[in-house]
């Protein structure tokens, strides 16, 4: 069968998109085309604006419209703290909480053999340079608890105390997820949350 | 927290689509944010083309490039059987089925008192007239079996009835879905595949 070429194409662009399928593709595509032309342009412009008017902050790596994000630039934050954390999206996660007023660095992925990801294809360099250069006294180590976050964190750790002896360096806790249920937990999880009990 | 202010627009964009909520329009922003600038331009495009290219066929109301749509255009096409459906997406699921070659009427709806929608919202009158000028001796009603498209199925039946006693009128088939259950079907397809069995 033939579908009209304008539709075959971005039903073709959509299904490249992270968890669309064809036919979800197919159905947003035939949604936009009943949708206002007004709403098809805003959104057509906010994704050309992404790849426009974003950057990477000179600082932490994180996204940023300026050439310095507005979390280093915040008088706000306390400076003596920075969360390392893989990517923006963990920033946001982070952010979200309330519960941190620290710095960021966004290392932009994880060492990973499998993927050809050495020491120099991520910010690591920048960290150590930014460390050495100011009043942060503690590295909070954020990575994903999978093998190559475990792997990156264990080497960020192992190098940083080498080359900042006096430098504080923690990880957030692994554990049982809040509303989490010990039956369904998987041993690692419960394992590890047994010997990182706390003292109430 | 703060999202710069373009990826913020790009997920509050995104999240107006149907089925994507606020976390898959951030991961979706994400990923175009990381993606090459060629395709974040090839999709916006695409998109924009939905609205400048696509308009409904002026004989059958389905999506079209020119004036005429392909299969209106069709020499290959059964010019004597029509097919009722809702919405250019039936066409598109008929299609792909290769089983039929007759020619469609996209309604571009259903009647439905809730949503307001009446016989002069649809593209009834231009159905009529269409049989009324053409060699259409039949007509296949295919819209979806829920109330509205009931209704519709049977108002369009009897007018059609009414102004054409010698048009054969057809309706597609309801009954068990091919790898379907009958001990998982509900009582009124059951009913209905018995009450329609058809002789071997």
């Amino acid at each position: 069968m033939q579908i009209a070429e304008p539709l075959q194409n971005a039903i073709d662009e959509l299904s490249k998109l992270p968890s669309i399928g064809r036919k979800t593709a197919q159905r947003l595509a035939l949604f936009l085309l009943k949708s206002d032309k007004k709403y098809v342009e805003d959104l057509s412009k906010s994704l050309l604006d992404l790849k426009e008017k974003i950057r990477e902050c000179k600082i932490c790596g994180n996204i940023s419209v300026e050439e310095v994000c507005d979390i280093c630039n915040s008088p706000k934050r306390d400076k003596t703290t920075v969360c390392v954390v893989e990517e923006s999206s963990d920033v946001i996660a982070i952010e979200k909480t309330n519960e941190y007023s620290g710095l960021f660095h966004v290392l932009g992925g994880v060492l990973s053999p499998l993927l050809g990801k050495g020491v120099d294809d991520l910010n690591i360099k920048q960290l150590f340079e930014r460390i050495a250069d100011s009043s942060i006294n503690e590295v909070i180590l954020a990575l994903n608890p999978d093998t190559e976050g475990e792997t990156t964190t264990l080497y960020l750790a192992k190098s940083l105390k080498e080359q900042f002896p006096h430098l504080k360096i923690t990880r957030i806790a692994r554990g049982i997820p809040i509303g989490g249920d010990l039956e369904f937990s998987d041993d690692a999880t419960i394992g590890r949350a047994v010997l990182s009990r706390i003292i109430l």
